[in-house]
């Protein structure tokens, strides 16, 4: 379903009552941009740490917009044994509320738009109709400032931006204005000794008006009410009308109920947000992260500097998060899936060993058609990411004894994957825990080095040329990490280096310890986030109608595309895989079987199987479970749906299985990303 | 005529003509936003210096896009006594000319972006089929690049991206590519002994590409022509082909035919704006610094650091320019026309005393309605801008003895209008004089105020309320310019204030020298704009892909609507005018009545007399004069074209007028905004 602003208030309760229902939500963003500074290979190096990754996507990606937002919701019927879905796209738009309220700049990318525009996106759906939205600080303030006019008009008739708390005499009325203002007082008279009930002056400058309303304001206290009005030609012109004091209360209330709706029309889009977020509900994206910053950077506040905060945030916003790129690049996914781009998984898992998902568009929804692309509306991809997260989640259940057809998406199977975001082209590092610490992975093979600016990707393989097969990650211009594929190499490389004057060698350590001396020195400011969550963040207002004057927005669209995540010539270039053959796959293989085999820092192993322990039950669950028919209908289980009453079993095996993954944890990684083997 | 980059190719031979042709031309813009920074009323301080203001434009202007550029071209058909014009609407958008090219960013105004929405702004044909453009540094960059690229073929097959200088051996291999290299190999040495003339091997990763041309390039020097294509789904291959010498050499100039061409679509809508300057014809627009900034900006080089150099830009890029909204607020025009907005000029100027302008749209292009409004495209926005032109300067034959109903746009009696720009509410400065140094007016009655950033506007109304009237101009949220209304009064205010400790005040001549201080402190990079004008900008290109990176674009829109210019009540309010009716009249007749009296520096008066008394004769004009009928066609006097016969009548009272004036100079400022009493 579109929903534009022409359309929005009266889809609201339909979007509003799909939440509700859902089992699970699937949504996705597109954006007018990725990255305002470094190109995207620079942005994302192949060695960043989260908190790099994090700092730098805040950086350069916020200020683009995020204008159109998918969402499709997902209820399985279990007479039907199928999933209905309802799916909606949204076209946003910061279109300003009034001529006072802020005017927000954001970034277009002309690769992007360019892209967009090869796809047929809608600009002009977008500009021309895109529903507004206010993030929670602007919607405070706009409720106050309402509160404010509210009462200063229920002490007289002064509009406030003309009446200072001061003006409370006659207005200073300058001598060229006498005139006009003496004529009109009289007709004021005239009006009130007349039969007439309205009169409408005739169009005059905000000067004047200002002038005519403390003189009226002044002169007749009681018995009128004065409001500006504007003609046809946007000309603004004064309407006075007499009026007694039940017509002045009726009309305090209709402008009471008038300024409620407008204010309620100007949170706009922010609504739908806030009730995603109010369900509970899992909400799965596809290679999520930068749609998870931008919904929060546009809907709830601006980012938080530091990663930890970040997190916080997210978990306030989004409880239960899943991404199915993650996903389908952990195990046991990963062994069957040889491209997670959007497009590409979605059409393997419609084939063996999976099984396309049952699907039935609900009623009054428009069905797509997936043989028919439609990739890159935001509405489409969410509905093609929830069905690859229906397919992988079942696919889940042919590992049960005895096997299942169905899984829920409350199930524990999918735990593992929970809150787990993807990190695009990080090489050991797959994802950013957002309700844990993240991968430390050893990088002991990792030099740092710098050297003049002229230098290219052959002249360190010429330097290194003695120590087998490098990788270069570029920095910048002038410095980049290499990571040797033998660590024994890295003292020998560093001793050779010792006299050299044109470039300057680190092991990766120093540099961090470096970088983190400098961050101490800067001495950071305190931080005053985690406690209060993302209601009231820690910005404080800067000048101008009352409202932040900065921009919003961003995004990913470009990193979909095709071998996103792939060793590409751009980036990752020049580093020569064992085989030749998948793109993400290949990543991962080349983290599990070289440089990471000693990375998992007990610490993370720990968060990871505490979460798989963690006891998960209905009742402490967020997500309301009234509506759900698992363990309420007989039968019920035929097509695994209750696996809630399995819990016993399945933790128990889990249990077995969890010790002995601990003590495992310091010889593999591969059991990181694998889905723990309850089954 | 609608010209997108599906049809720019077949059109630019009529857009070449049509400026070839033409009198005149007349030209508009429309962009994605205004100001990103301060709020236009901050952008705008009514005592902006002229450098004051071109750096605020430049620094918060110029990361928009002009995404619309609107050219009309007017030639007067003498045997008709009417202008045929052809009107071009030309979308535009820096589509990336490759994946190297530079990926341009920039900025949308929200504002901005939803009034041209309201107006029916096709943001699909922008964004989806918007003209390319370069300007002069990459262009001639990606001359240079296409040049090496040719060098580096001529000496073997090699893609120059993969061939790096050092690598003239065979390639290193790693061991796992070994066997494909091999096979493909096998494949060409097949090749070259079978019938065939052609192979296409799989699409591979671009690591194994690289392998592939060097192998082959080191392989087989010759006999090879070796591609890289695309299929369908994007993916590369590549494509192998058997070709003797001569089909080589063929080859070879297809290529560079094929190059050649690319490299003239990259270049694009710029080449238009190159005809438009190379023509040197008068070029009129409506209020246009920022269409002039943002054109100079877009298509020739980034603006210059100092507005001296700006300046000498301009006038090499655009050696005539005429802005209406310039010409209407001056006499004898000011008089008549209330309302300089483009939209009320174009009304005001078909009626008396003006005559409506016989025009006729050119044979096979759509026709503009005057009465249905299509304000804000720039196409007919550009075309009324003519209009407008047309019968303001046909109203100055009025004047003479015997009246001329037709005023060519070469006549004398439009000289003094030349090259100043309208500049936007600024109180004393009505123009940027683009050929000469800018009016000075003296500015003793203001005074620049600091106060803590809670005061109001009332608050300087009240501090003060014993020196009569004030005017006061918002710096930032605590510094505003305060004008007295006597000058006597402000060393009283002065020595009021000395034992003030929450506000600050200083003369208007103190602060300005503050400022000057301030600069010369900074040391200014030394100027190296001036010699080379803009062909070689001294800007050093930075980082990236051999492009500067950076964003670039810009626009004016809001300016337009409704009353710009006039005091409203955001930046200027509280100020009473001696009358409150005309609004852009208003500020001009206070300018004229008020302060202002004394504000002639005689330096700019001997400017300004320079200019009107310089001999402009066809022989020296840079216009292409073959074309004009003017005094070639017996009988053309007729309509007031053969103005050059009258010179000497017409210098001679110039001359004795212009005596006067010099006298007249330090009396009063309201001369010079009269067209010089030649009539």
């Amino acid at each position: 379903m579109e929903v534009t602003r022409q359309n929005f208030k009266e889809c609201l309760s339909t979007v509003y009552s799909a939440i509700d229902e859902a089992d699970f939500l699937a949504i996705d963003g597109e954006f007018s941009g990725i990255s305002d500074g470094p190109n995207v290979s620079a942005l994302t190096n192949g060695l960043d740490t989260p908190e790099e990754r994090y700092t730098k996507l805040k950086k350069h990606s916020m200020d683009f917009l995020m204008f159109q937002f998918g969402l499709c919701t997902f209820k399985y019927d279990q007479e039907k044994s199928k999933y209905i879905i309802k799916p909606f796209n949204f076209y946003v738009f910061p279109k300003p509320f009034s001529r006072t309220s802020p005017d927000i700049k954001f970034i277009c990318q002309s690769s992007s738009i360019d892209f967009l525009a090869s796809q047929g996106f809608d600009f002009n759906k977008v500009f021309g109709h895109g529903i507004p939205y206010l993030n929670q600080e602007e919607e405070a303030q706009l409720r106050e400032q309402t509160e404010e006019r509210r009462n200063q008009h229920a002490n007289g008739l002064g509009t406030p931006s003309f009446i200072s708390p001061s003006s409370k005499g006659p207005a200073h009325v300058p001598d060229e204005q006498k005139d006009f203002i003496n004529k009109v007082v009289e007709k004021v008279e005239a009006l009130f000794s007349g039969a007439g009930k309205t009169l409408d002056l005739d169009p005059c400058t905000g000067f004047q008006r200002k002038l005519i309303y403390q003189t009226l304001s002044w002169k007749f206290p009681k018995g009128l009410h004065v409001e500006t009005l504007e003609t046809e030609k946007k000309e603004r012109f004064i309407q006075i009308s007499k009026v007694d004091e039940e017509e002045r209360r009726r009309r305090e209330q209709q402008k009471l109920e008038k300024e409620q709706e407008e204010l309620n029309n100007a949170v706009g889009f922010s609504r739908v947000i806030h009730a995603i977020s109010k369900s509970g509900k899992l909400v799965v994206g596809h290679n999520m992260l930068l749609d998870v910053m931008h919904t929060i950077h546009q809907f709830y506040c601006p980012l938080p500097e530091d990663l930890q905060d970040f997190k916080e945030v997210t978990m306030c916003v989004f409880p239960r998060l899943l991404d199915t790129k993650l996903m389908a690049s952990t195990q046991p996914f990963k062994e069957l899936i040889n491209n997670t781009s959007l497009a590409e998984l979605e059409k393997q898992v419609k084939e063996a060993p999976f099984k396309p998902p049952c699907f039935e568009t609900a009623e009054g929804f428009p069905s797509y058609d997936t043989a028919q692309e439609q990739l890159h509306e935001a509405g489409y991809d969410a509905f093609i990411t929830g069905l690859c997260f229906v397919s992988m989640a079942n696919h889940l259940g042919s590992f049960l004894t005895p096997p299942k057809a169905y899984i829920s998406p409350r199930s524990k199977l999918i735990e593992p994957f929970f809150n787990k975001l993807f990190l695009m082209r990080i090489i050991d590092i797959p994802y950013l825990n957002i309700t844990g610490p993240d991968l430390q992975p050893k990088r002991d093979h990792v030099l740092y080095v710098t050297f003049p600016k002229e230098w290219k990707t052959s002249d360190l393989y010429q330097l290194f040329s003695a120590f087998g097969n490098i990788q270069v990650s570029w920095i910048d211009d002038t410095s980049a990490f290499v990571s040797l594929s033998q660590t024994d190499q890295v003292q020998i490389a560093m001793n050779t280096s010792r006299y050299a004057e044109s470039y300057k060698i680190q092991t990766y350590a120093d540099y961090i310890q470096g970088k983190q001396q400098e961050k101490e020195k800067l001495g950071q400011s305190a931080k005053s986030w985690g406690e209060d969550c993302w209601v009231r963040p820690h910005y404080s207002s800067s000048t101008g109608f009352g409202y932040p004057r900065r921009k919003r927005s961003i995004s990913p669209i470009q990193g979909e595309q095709g071998g996103e995540g792939a060793p590409t010539c751009d980036g990752w270039n020049n580093y020569s895989f064992p085989d030749g053959t998948g793109s993400k796959k290949m990543k991962f293989e080349d983290l599990g079987g070289k440089a990471n085999v000693e990375a998992v820092e007990s610490k993370t192993s720990e968060g990871w199987l505490k979460m798989t322990e963690s006891s998960y039950s209905a009742e402490s669950s967020p997500v309301p479970d009234t509506k759900s028919p698992e363990g309420t209908e007989p039968g019920s289980c035929a097509d695994g749906t209750a696996t809630w009453h399995q819990t016993p079993t399945v933790q128990g095996r889990k249990g077995q299985k969890s010790k002995k993954k601990k003590s495992d944890a310091s010889e593999s990684t591969t059991s990181l990303f694998e889905v723990p083997e309850v089954w």
